[in-house]
C-alpha cells in the first residue's frame, strides 16, 4: 500500500489511491458489516473478543460482509464464526454508518435455530445476558450499546439509524421542515 | 488490476487479490448502493441514465456511497447528482444484498425538501411519475421495480429485504423453524 499515491483519475473529481507502475486504482469503498442481535427470551448473546480491536471487550455477534453472499447470509456466518450459533434472522433493526471509519453497519433481529452455542476462534466467552447484566461498561463499541437500545426500545418493524447522539444526516424531520 | 494475482493471505481463509510485486493485498468488500424513492403526493421522480450501464433506462437516484460520508449524506448527495434535487429522507425503505455483484442497497424514503430539479450529469432526462405511468419495462435495474414496490405496498414503518424471487438469505420462517 505504502507505494500507492494519490491522484485524481481523469474523469473522476475525487483523490484516489493508484499504483504509479501500472495505474490500477485502489478505490476505497465504505466496508459494510453485518451482525445480529440474538434474541432469548429478555436475554441477548454476547462475546468477549479474541481479538483486536478492542480485545476483552463484549460485542454482538458481527463483523464484515465477504463478497458474493447477502447481508443476511453474512450475519448467519458471523453468528457461526464468533459464537457457534445457528440463528434465525427475523429482520433489518438497524443501519448505522460509522463515516470516519467508511463503515455501514446492517444489524439483524434474530434469535436461536437451534439451541446451543460456545466461542469460536475470534471469541474469549459467550454468553447470554439479560438486560440488567449487560456490561455496558465493557462494551467493544459504541454501536453495540445503540443496537441494545434498538432491540429493547425501538418500534417493532421500524428500522434504527444512528441515535441522535452521533446522527450526521438524517435527524428526525418535523413535517413540512427542509433537508 | 491485470498484474494482480489471486492467493490466500497467511492467516486468512480465502483468495485475496495481491499484487505480486509490493504484496499489497486489494481486499474486494461488497459495495454499498445508497438511494431513494423521492415522492410527491402519488407521483415518484425518475432519472433517465446518461451513463452505462443501462444508458436510456429509468432508475431512482442512487449511486456508490463514498468514504466518509453517512448512508444519508450519501443518498442525499446522488439525488443532488443525479437530479438537481435537494431532498428530504424519511426512514431506511429497504436494504437489498445483489450478492452476484457484490453489492448492498440501503433505500430510502424522501420527499423533496426544495422545489425544482432537473438532469445533473448523469441523466438525460428527470422526471416524475405517478404510478401508472412509471415505465416498467424500461426500468434499469430489478431493485428499482422492488424498491417502487415497497414504497408502495410496504407496511410504513417495516423496512424492506430482497423479495422472493430474489432472496437467498432471509426468508420469511414460521414460528420455530430453523434457519
Amino acid at each position: 500500500m505504502s507505494r500507492f499515491i494519490r491522484r485524481i483519475p481523469e474523469g473522476d473529481d475525487r483523490e484516489r489511491l493508484m499504483c504509479p507502475d501500472c495505474g490500477h486504482v485502489a478505490y476505497e469503498n465504505p466496508k459494510v458489516v453485518v451482525g445480529s442481535i440474538v434474541a432469548e427470551g429478555d436475554t441477548v448473546l454476547l462475546c468477549r473478543r479474541a481479538i483486536e480491536p478492542r480485545r476483552g471487550f463484549w460485542t454482538i455477534p458481527a463483523g464484515y460482509m465477504e463478497m458474493n453472499e447477502t447481508t443476511e447470509e453474512g450475519a448467519r456466518r458471523e453468528a457461526w464464526e464468533e459464537a457457534r450459533a445457528r440463528i434465525a434472522l427475523e429482520g433489518v433493526l438497524a443501519v448505522y454508518s460509522i463515516a470516519r471509519l467508511g463503515q455501514v453497519q446492517v444489524i439483524f433481529r434474530a434469535r436461536m435455530a437451534e439451541p446451543g452455542f460456545e466461542a469460536g476462534p475470534e471469541s474469549l466467552e459467550v454468553r447470554r445476558f439479560a438486560w440488567d447484566e449487560i456490561p455496558w461498561d465493557d462494551l467493544a463499541f459504541p454501536s453495540v450499546r445503540w443496537a441494545l437500545h434498538a432491540w429493547r426500545d425501538g418500534p417493532p418493524g421500524a428500522v434504527a439509524t444512528n441515535p441522535p447522539e452521533d446522527a450526521r444526516g438524517m435527524r428526525p424531520l418535523p413535517a413540512g421542515s427542509a433537508a
